[in-house]
């Protein structure tokens, strides 16, 4: 087989300021770089856009160093070993990795985790999802940073996204009196209803967070699942019971804002409500990952769990994947098809 | 001896509209209720003024109901037992109770301790500070709610008040690598230093809290203990080590602040940096009382710990002293004796 000169790469333009446009991105060809030893060489297939991604796009030291203007953006993607230089893996394993947004990767063996086709049935997506970071982030964030019991009232925002709808699950899955989801739109509303098994679900566009936060849970919550933050933190804070427990994960409500963030005004309940408020990124919880494949692989493999994809098709598509994640048009993990 | 028939009694005339002022308080005579069974009669020595009243002023549902106008406030005092119906208190015996801002109280015998006059050679006002509630605050919020370890570099704002300045001596005591305090005054930050043994102090008042924390913590810090919420919460946030923990256990910038609250506006940072906020109030560590007598009464004998207390004399004084407490007139514990 002979080996690609080149192929299709996306790199960052512009650092977006507000609302990322598809200005900020440019798609081109590039030459592939030579395979070195100890690296392979692999055909991406499916590739992650995520929120957190929306971060590094901005100049701003983090737990992650930011993108660099152009040059390749990075993220999660599963493709298929074409060259080796490793005695580690060999031409046609299929592999996770963090070099996506490009055709072909040249990936460190060391940087690349072959995965079991069998497992997913050729659907190479929930590497990136389900059985991925975002899912790992739900397991971990759920049952570690918000330490959730059986018995608990749980709320969670962005519940119609790939973590949001992972961690309502798994916590009826694992006992929750009540489970309780926002989202964007009355289909997501449904979806969490009809199809996740969520008691009780709303569209914060709908009206106020806090009203039909408080009508969903008269009986107050126990744990918050939080990945919007502001007004969606605010409500949960005041509607929280004593000693509740939020795992704060997320804050999409604030990564296009250009104005200044006020929220949350009320974190003063956290004291007189005697709660623990814990942030955490996934990467945090890597030693949680062998009990996760085993929990969450099981309850997939029962057909417990609902793990929906919203799938885009073209390499060329994934600036429009990453910008209609951010204004919430994926139900379930967004994932673009190389 | 003629039991006394009337006695002053401080009531609150009427809820304070951000600061509190002494038009909000009435120092009256009240008839001296009876006896009755169960019960004793006190004559208060000294009597406490903390933070936490001004909540229980406001008109708001919080951990407390709050208090009522018309009718005399409560807080926690000292007395001598000056008649008895119950077995298990004697005349002459001095009691820790929660009928304060009154000469005399008559107490459930279930709601009185009796204290050891021997251990504070007479100082009563130690069982309302060090040994008391302040004390149990600072210790329970350092090790349980901050999770403190050996090592760590530690903040604590209000730290020249009852609660802060043990926060900062207890965690030199357990081995913290560094403590930081902020107080509002040149006296307090030379008494942090001087006195109480920290290694930076700064004076909150004198350039922003931000700059000042920077500056005095170049390594960043890896403990909060908050007594004061606003502006030092955001820098706190700022500053923090990756995994850093925060006891919440105070807003003393926001308890007479009438404009609304707009902080903390950074309180991602505990997501990227994996930081836990704990609040809480020290009700509910009070399984931890025991260990807290043992290892703190040890230290105060030993002579390691400074207990600074700030005295008011007179009970028609208390509203004034309680005006002071708010506007940090106070270094260590404020006692009204009476």
């Amino acid at each position: 087989m002979t080996l690609p000169a080149d192929g299709v790469e996306i790199r960052l333009a512009s650092r977006p300021e507000g609302w990322p446009t598809s200005e900020n991105f440019t798609i081109t060809r590039a030459a592939v770089p030579a395979v070195g030893a100890g690296q392979v060489l692999v055909r991406n297939l499916v590739m992650s856009v995520d929120p957190y991604m929306r971060g590094r796009m901005n100049d701003t030291k983090s737990y992650i160093p930011p993108f660099e203007v152009g040059t390749a953006l990075e993220g999660g993607a599963v493709g298929e070993v074409i060259a080796s230089e490793s005695p580690d893996l060999a031409v046609g394993d299929v592999v996770l990795h963090g070099l996506g947004w490009r055709e072909f990767a040249v990936v460190d063996a060391g940087n690349a985790v072959k995965v079991d086709p069998g497992l997913a049935g050729g659907a190479y997506g929930v590497f990136l999802g389900v059985l991925g970071m975002p899912g790992l982030t739900a397991y971990a964030g759920l049952l570690k940073a918000a330490d959730f019991r059986e018995g608990d009232v749980v709320f969670v925002s962005g519940a119609a996204g790939a973590v949001g709808s992972l961690v309502g699950q798994i916590a009826k899955l694992r006992g929750a009196a009540k489970v309780i989801g926002s989202a964007g739109s009355a289909e997501k509303v449904a979806h969490l209803k009809d199809d996740l098994g969520f008691d009780e679900a709303f569209n914060y566009k709908d009206g106020p967070v806090l009203e039909q936060l408080e009508k969903a849970a008269p009986e107050g919550i126990d744990v918050y699942f939080d990945n919007v933050a502001g007004e969606h933190l605010e409500a949960a804070l005041s509607v929280a019971n004593q000693g509740a427990r939020f795992a704060l994960c997320g804050a999409i409500s604030q990564y296009n804002e250009k104005n200044e963030v006020v929220a949350p005004r009320n974190l003063f309940n956290a004291i007189t409500k005697g709660m623990n408020l814990r942030g955490f990124i996934v990467a945090e919880y890597g030693d949680l990952k062998e009990q996760f494949f085993a929990e969450v692989g099981g309850w997939l493999a029962e057909g417990k769990l609902v793990a929906r994809e919203t799938v885009v098709e073209g390499l060329e598509n994934a600036p429009t994947a990453f910008i209609d994640l951010m204004r919430g048009a994926n139900t379930g993990k967004m994932l673009v098809k190389i």
